[in-house]
């Protein structure tokens, strides 16, 4: 899918926007479960796929902008290893792929850099802690101190690269969006009383993993879907709960995909829950309408603010002129998280690089607010940006009693309307878009959204 | 199902191996995937549950061989995160479920370190970078350096109280079995010509997941049995394929299982397969029917190997004195890793903590022949012990030609006749045996491993 060319491209434009020093990329290595032998599913940088497509353990590589010289530096097999792992690629092979041609031992890294020590080293920000010592090791720059040393320039070019998809990167994503879609339809044809959670979490995580993919990120499947911090799956699903299931696969192209489903596990809503659904999928859809060039996602995430709070309004859980309760932030005792963020090699995309530097810039500078404030993305949208969008409306008992007690917005807040929905728990829905030239385009086939249609899926269920 | 005297016992116990100084236990974190907030499933140090029983990140623990004191440190969730993630017990109610009374915030810990640095603080060897990191900040051992520093004597305090499972860990060992035949069992049942390994291996996992548990390591399940590291799922079987599939679960209560089945794609072994199953499945009931107290695991393995060359021979692919063969080596060319290894709250039990110190001791050192050398485990057995039997047969090329290439052991090897073996594969057939009183119990029910078992089961699959 992505050829030689791809990379070669990548990496010339890369170096268009930076002209001094050199750029240092660290692959990831495996990762340690309950001893050093025994690891976790291993997964490569996304920046390092992104630029080398190389997809193993051991890897780093070098850029430099001002002879143009590329680099990758990694450990062929010896005859020992090659007897446990039979034969593999050498690593001039691998790299050949991504169009690099000079490769050399994985030591040699260290003696690169001292001579080249007169020149600036850019590097980006370190996530996982061997490479933390790595980078302390190679540059001397202590671990705690890394983080004023990271390149700036680096991740402001790599995210201008990274946040524009190419056509084969969208090819990519529709290729994750099928996994995508039969892993959320499979899951949610299980959904019966009597069921616990983590039956239907097996199985999507299976899904997941049969297509040679994985999940993007630990399922939230729950019926306490307003508990937004939430991996549990122990508990026995009741007719009359809400299943609320976000999940992503991340394909074998390393492309990611997040979907939100809120199911009622009898196999209809209640009058109240279909109430806040209706709501919650009138701020979902209105919010992916509005998606285009030049539009600022802030002004959707309000926008998506706006219909909950007017909608609550109507149902007598808030009160007052909704578009100040917005502006103050009120919406956000039942809509406290953002509308939605960048996505692509990562489901949360290029988080590791700084949400600031991804999703905000000096035309639309990060809010404050509680609610508006955990928006990961404000910025003005292009085309080729790949955003979800993912309104909810949550009870939270902690939340709501802490406001109450602090009096906090009662202007705009019926407490004594809200206690009666103490219980209620929280919907989301969740959807993955793409910024097309005048317009956009939601990936993948749509995952049932529409009440009567999943009430219909589920009730013709064995 | 481990109540707080268990784990006073076992403290109490501990304390009674170690007269000076303080044990430091560190508990893992979260451990980053992509990003740091993306982070893989968590995973408790083994020891830390063992001693202390909570299953969360950010713990630490002392405790002081001298005055008896026993804290645990850790920090309680402000307003803000239970907002997130909804209520939780507090730190001292966590620590009462283990008998621990003495709780404080885990900042504290670094103080508590400094106040008794005059005394020798005991830590085992860390095996992730983040704790590595702490250590160095916590008693200025810079990372490269504490594998000069960790105590032996905690360590083979703790392995000695490990080793010997108690009535509940066996308890809790035959019901992760119960879901590890379920695993086992759901996967031979998919197995026919055309389907990919990763749809069974992603059923398997899933079904691992589906009891709230997991797979205690990466799931082996390849056509290709002969790569021992071997973790990759792509390939399409065919009939004349042999199926490998080496999988176990970790339990909800974090008890971990270890199975291997090989089994004929097409539903029946042919000759040259079933003659070679039924070696590799007499090496695996002799061994199993050897275990009981008192006998060194060496003795095992090597009559273990004494069998696979006997048939070997028999075969036609070894020749001359068995005994002097395995006394050098040769089988090694065939069956070149260890018989088993401990099994218990890790895989690979206590690996962590150093293989010669859970396998070895001065009565039985470990060999440094190839082959022998790679047992993990040799000492004599004792009543308690929980240990795998994992013999198994496989035509390596890499490692014929190397031989074939130095002449080695042509006395012993009929090279000629192993080329015609030379794309068979390989067979491993794996069951997880406790240690009892005066002879031993196999694990779980049994996962069928007859031909004619797995052969009508194969066949009559739709």
């Amino acid at each position: 899918m992505f050829d030689i060319s791809t990379y070669t491209k990548r990496r010339e434009q890369l170096k268009k926007q930076i002209s001094k020093g050199i750029a240092l990329f660290l692959g990831n290595n495996e990762s340690p479960m309950n001893y050093r032998a025994n690891t976790y599913r291993y997964r490569q940088d996304s920046t390092f796929l992104y630029f080398f497509g190389i997809n193993e353990p051991g890897f780093a590589a070098v850029i430099d902008f001002e002879s143009g010289e590329e680099i990758i530096f990694g450990n062929d097999l010896d005859i020992d290893a090659i007897i446990w792992t039979g034969l593999r690629p050498s690593i001039a092979e691998k790299a050949a792929l991504c169009g690099v041609k000079d490769t050399r031992p994985l030591n040699k890294l260290e003696s690169y850099l001292s001579q080249n020590a007169n020149r600036p080293v850019h590097f980006l920000p370190p996530y996982r802690h061997d490479n933390s010592l790595l980078i302390e090791k190679l540059l001397g720059i202590k671990v705690e101190f890394q983080k004023n040393y990271i390149s700036v320039p680096l991740i402001k070019a790599v995210v201008a690269l990274r946040s524009v998809k190419e056509q084969a990167e969208i090819e990519a994503l529709e290729e994750a969006m099928k996994m995508a879609w039969h892993m959320h339809t499979s899951g949610m044809k299980m959904i019966k009383p009597g069921l616990y959670e983590r039956e239907i979490h097996g199985v999507m995580e299976g899904i997941a993993l049969s297509f040679g993919g994985a999940v993007s990120f630990p399922i939230i499947l729950t019926v306490n879907g307003e508990t937004l911090h939430n991996h549990y799956h122990g508990n026995k699903m009741q007719a009359g709960d809400l299943l609320l299931i976000d999940a992503g696969v991340e394909a074998p192209n390393h492309y990611c995909t997040d979907h939100t489903r809120t199911y009622p596990v009898s196999g209809s809503y209640s009058p109240k829950q279909r109430e806040i659904y209706e709501l919650v999928l009138k701020a979902n859809k209105e919010a992916i309408e509005m998606i285009r060039p030049d539009i600022t996602f802030r002004e959707i995430h309000l926008h998506a603010a706006t219909v909950i709070a007017e909608g609550l309004k109507d149902l007598g859980l808030m009160q007052g002129n909704t578009k100040e309760a917005v502006n103050q932030g009120a919406h956000a005792l039942f809509f406290p998280h953002g509308l939605g963020h960048m996505m692509g090699l990562d489901v949360h995309d290029m988080e590791d690089l700084g949400e600031n530097h991804v999703g905000y810039d000096k035309e639309t500078p990060r809010s404050s607010q509680f609610g508006t404030g955990f928006l990961r993305f404000g910025k003005k949208l292009k085309e080729g940006f790949v955003l979800t969008v993912e309104p909810g409306i949550y009870f939270i008992p902690a939340l709501i009693d802490k406001w109450k007690n602090e009096n906090k917005f009662k202007e705009f807040i019926n407490y004594d309307k809200v206690e009666s929905y103490r219980t209620f728990g929280g919907i989301r829905i969740e959807d993955d878009i793409l910024v097309t030239a005048n317009s956009h385009k939601i990936l993948g086939q749509m995952i049932p959204k529409e009440v009567d249609e999943i009430e219909n899926i589920l009730k013709n269920q064995p």
